[in-house]
């Protein structure tokens, strides 16, 4: 019993780990999309928040059922109620991804990005799926992240993003409304990835310590 | 001991409706700053967020004392679970509604938002309030609310939330970037609130039906 109890566990912990490199992957697509003005990679995408939706709800299927079944305590709790937040921050990736693409595929067959600022988009990115990825690291080790690296990760992803907003509102921004608009959500939805995927490593020190993540 | 059990729960309960009126009055209160230009308001709301944050870690530690202590089934259970997944929902329309009187104190004491566009942040702002309060009723009475009513309004939300890009991209936008950045981005934060009091109730409805909620 016991030990079919932590087969399932380390299942559960590997799905979650995988939908965590998934995100990371659709967002390294929807910035494609983004950047080379690509339709097939924003319709990758967009096909792809379907089947993030379905293995999270596979996720907290699988959560629930360990619950009801096993009652498990102490830090095998800790791991189910863990994942259970964890999936709704790895839920909220998949969208914020979409809505790139969303953006990417509404002005194809134009650039939306001008390109003074495609590289504070292409660095933004980079970090949003770095971060997807140690997320999905801290969950396969169940152990913190080095916090140190974290955080300057999501320091200058708070940077780029106030960068942004001073190109925006800069006198030589010639792009006029609608670029600076799209580029202003994008920004936001490469920040907010950013916070999820930190969440989900904040959760996974509340394993290591017991001590709840301080948003 | 099941007497004291259920004490306990009724009491996570009462503490998360209270949570989800709490966001509906502080984003009431967001809007006031943001419509009437009032820093007093704007103030308000960011030092609430701060209280916001410690009413739903409260939530989060009666939670997990109730699965560690008491191992509920069933109903209980799952009673537990949608607190637990409603209180991430209610920690983030906290934060949205941060967000609006961030902008409007930024912009202060000039109004960030140009008249043809008040009126639709005046609705929305309505919708959304409406929904959170529909969130706490449906929490206390651990029962469906009517399906149709909360699609009604979370459609008008979502078409708001077009109007509100079509303003801003017609020909007769004359108020330059920065107040139509700042419109895009609090139109989404009102669209997110709206969304998570929505996801809430359809939480709400797994408890009634022992359905997972469709996102």
């Amino acid at each position: 019993m016991r030990e079919t109890f932590q087969i399932k566990l380390d299942t559960m912990v590997s799905e979650l780990a995988r939908i965590a490199r998934f995100a990371g992957q659709t967002m390294t697509h929807a910035s494609t999309a983004l950047q080379q003005a690509d339709p097939g990679f924003a319709e990758l995408v967009l096909s792809n928040r379907d089947k993030m939706r379905i293995l999270c709800e596979q996720v907290r299927q699988r959560c629930l059922k360990l619950l009801v079944l096993q009652a498990p305590v102490a830090t095998d709790l800790r791991i189910v109620i863990t994942a259970m937040r964890a999936v709704c921050d790895l839920e909220r990736m998949g969208h914020l991804a979409g809505h790139i693409a969303t953006i990417a595929q509404l002005n194809h067959p134009g650039l939306p990005i001008p390109g003074e600022i495609r590289p504070v988009f292409a660095r933004m990115s980079m970090l949003a799926v770095t971060l997807a990825h140690d997320a999905a690291a801290a969950i396969e080790s169940r152990d913190q992240l080095s916090g140190e690296r974290l955080a300057q990760a999501d320091d200058e992803v708070d940077a780029l993003h106030r960068q942004i907003f001073r190109i925006l509102f800069s006198q030589d921004w010639s792009h006029g409304i609608k670029p600076a608009v799209d580029a202003a959500l994008i920004g936001r939805y490469y920040e907010r990835f950013a916070d999820h995927a930190v969440a989900i490593a904040r959760e996974i020190s509340f394993l290591a310590t017991g001590q709840p993540p301080q948003h």
